[in-house]
């Protein structure tokens, strides 16, 4: 937690109240902060900054002298469409595409992705990993989080519409490199980068969803010879954005 | 697991016997592989290839038609300086970086690494992780591993002749980007890179420490103003040796 973020409902005037346990927890127990300490804040959906502890008592700590100056860095222009991953997994990636400040995020449904991941409580969850992913990633912007249980249809039907740029998908078995891929474009940095990826699941795309990924535009490429786990994977492509 | 490494001495003449419960069960319930079945398979610090499935009992399963005609992907020209991360997550980091092809892994104390870090008893299982990372990534060269305990003397008196190429720390207090300080390099992609790069543990590291750094010539880079997990870092930094 490298800012602790309140709803825009928990300040008023130049006060505002920390009322949830875990940032509570974390005030006392990580950061061992006093009275008069000052801590890094931020609104969410709004601008981050500083105040300083006027009380701490079991259930929530007083703030004051709120000083809000500084707006959120910006999102990514990026989409990542993610087959929705093992349970365990998703809070984690949930949380660092969050911190990697990922625009959309949408997870879809894919042969390789178990039935039961979405029948999964963790799907109930998604709010507190985004909370956890833009505390971690010192933002205040949530990503936009959409959930598509049928492939063909968003496939087919929606994805075009959402590619402003270029879109790619990661496919260990392409003859294209994602690096010769980048070679291919514009050298402009801010267009040379896709607009969207697409992700598998542990085990990848099968050949029947890449050709339907391909009809729409969206490149296959590859990272390497070597297979990295999902969320290794996410965090080790979505690194090309933070250059 | 992405294929079935062995070591040299399961190996005998055309054949091989798998006897750790991990793969057995991997094999069973995973691949849900029977008798006749060809499984990816390598031989540690050897070639990678297939086996097929001779017989398979509660604690073996034998092997035939062993093929090893493949030699494992080149290791990245990579020393990676690693702050010793939590317990929790040593594990998934040794594992990535393995799979990433990770030459040399140091643990380094720091300033900000509990001390209890140092007693864990997974301290004592890396070879097992390593195991896991190398199945993860198809491969069988370990990477080396040292853990140096002792922060100041290491950076003084042994890493300067471990810098083969240039060497940076990642401080998200430098004013420097990593894609400025890639700029600034020849675009021979072979070179562009450093072959050594120090990353701290959650909190990063002080100024004493990067001062230290500084003085073997460790250039100090930001990779952008979003925090993020020691274990998102290092992966979307050498995500970078990916291209």
């Amino acid at each position: 937690m490298n800012c602790i973020l309140l709803p825009a409902t928990n300040f008023s005037n130049d006060s505002a109240v920390i009322n949830e346990l875990s940032q509570i927890s974390h005030v006392n127990k990580v950061l061992g902060a006093t009275v008069g300490d000052t801590l890094k804040i931020g609104q969410l959906e709004g601008h981050l900054g500083t105040a300083v502890i006027k009380s701490i008592s079991a259930d929530s700590i007083q703030l004051c002298d709120i000083q809000l100056t500084m707006a959120p860095p910006a999102k990514l222009d990026l989409t990542v469409v993610l087959a929705l991953p093992r349970p365990k997994v998703l809070r984690r990636l949930i949380m660092d595409m969050t911190a990697l400040g990922v625009r959309d995020i949408i997870l879809i449904n894919s042969y390789r992705t178990q039935k039961s991941y979405w029948q999964s409580p963790m799907l109930e969850r998604l709010d507190e990993f985004v909370l956890e992913g833009l505390q971690q990633g010192v933002d205040t912007i949530a990503p936009r989080i959409r959930l598509e249980k049928r492939f063909k249809p968003f496939v087919e039907d929606e994805l075009a519409s959402l590619i402003t740029n270029r879109a790619i998908v990661a496919h260990p078995y392409s003859d294209l490199s994602f690096a010769q891929y980048l070679l291919q474009q514009t050298p402009q940095q801010s267009l040379r980068l896709p607009s969207l990826v697409c992700i598998g699941a542990e085990g990848g795309w099968i050949d029947y969803e890449i050709e339907l990924l391909a009809a729409q535009d969206c490149t296959a490429v590859n990272i390497g010879p070597r297979i990295l786990r999902t969320e290794a994977a996410v965090n080790a492509i979505l690194g090309q954005w933070l250059l």
